[in-house]
């Protein structure tokens, strides 16, 4: 391709994109799913969690399933006044071996999710709340979809949601603003390598 | 299901677990890549280079495409000194509408990822170098997917490294330990909605 004919396909794309843009209007507060098996669900939404602080935004960050966050995240959680960390889960659901404990728990944590979004509903306290594998206690049938659903349904406009997991049940999609599942292509644990600290967790 | 039933699921489901987690044992630095169309790829790896920090890594990010990562993230890569953050690219390719200056600054940001790499040989001085949107620059064709194959095979052994963004090349596939493939199931933008700034960039 000459430089030319490059410049010109690149003006193309830069107009079509610039209109794109301006075709775009309706700003509110979005609901975010990441699911599928892959890697990076959580690590994006913990990314985005400290990018709004990077905005000068409040953040809270409800994890569903404990021993998913490592002290990676913990000390970066600590170090930011701008991020509420409240952890519901009590172990991984393999490791409690008690489903009355798991779904206790869940249900304490969707408890507090509903206090954090009412606070949200008088002043925008918090841009964004983070539900950490939120997915993983709907799919294991440990909280009500249709329950979630109707009070996600029902947040503060300017309130941005970030749900994680992989699982996600059709009815939380369907009401989702954007969607992103994590493909696994390949994963170096497959060929007997370490999850590496401070890589993978 | 009953109670019992689901904690001798578990307990089976725990003991897979430990069993694999036993028999992987090499414990290296391995190659990560981001991929595909969807959401995440660039905020899991900025989300990774922070909780490296949280380790008390050192990281280093080289950007081949400027504007990709917003104020948000620039604020937190200024706020933590363990962040080395070099900025190679020069604009949106669809706004620079100049090839040859394109090239120009994918190759600049290449010699400086050999040199970051080269100080990780003696000493282990980064955890992790991300190098985001390498990707696009080796699709667009600005670097030789050879060239970049062969520095990347050869990294130290204990370099971790990262590359995002859409179009990761076969070649970069194959040598890579754990790739994703970010995919879209859908997106507000779609439906109108403006990027939320705190939230997608």
């Amino acid at each position: 391709m000459s430089d030319s004919t490059h410049k010109e396909d690149m003006k193309k794309l830069q107009k079509e994109q610039r209109e794109k843009v301006k075709a775009k209007y309706i700003d509110r507060g979005i609901l975010v799913v990441n699911t599928g098996d892959g890697k990076g669900k959580s690590t994006a939404a913990f990314g985005t969690a400290v990018r709004a602080v990077g905005h000068g935004y409040k953040v809270a960050v409800v994890q569903f399933i404990k021993g998913n966050w490592s002290t990676g995240e913990q000390k970066i959680f600590e170090h930011f006044d701008e991020i509420t960390h409240i952890v519901s889960g009590d172990g991984f659901t393999w490791d409690t071996q008690d489903k009355s404990k798991d779904i206790e728990s869940a249900e304490s944590g969707w408890s507090k999710v509903c206090d954090l979004i009412e606070e949200c509903r008088e002043e925008s306290k918090y841009h964004l709340i983070v539900l950490d594998e939120l997915n993983i206690a709907l799919s294991y049938g440990y909280l009500d979809v249709n329950k979630v659903v109707e009070v996600l349904k029902n947040k503060p406009e300017n309130l941005n949601i970030m749900v994680t997991g992989r699982g996600a049940p059709q009815e939380l999609i369907d009401i989702a603003d954007t969607v992103t599942e994590m493909k696994p292509i390949k994963h170096a644990f497959d060929n007997g390598i370490q999850a590496q600290r401070g890589i993978e967790f």
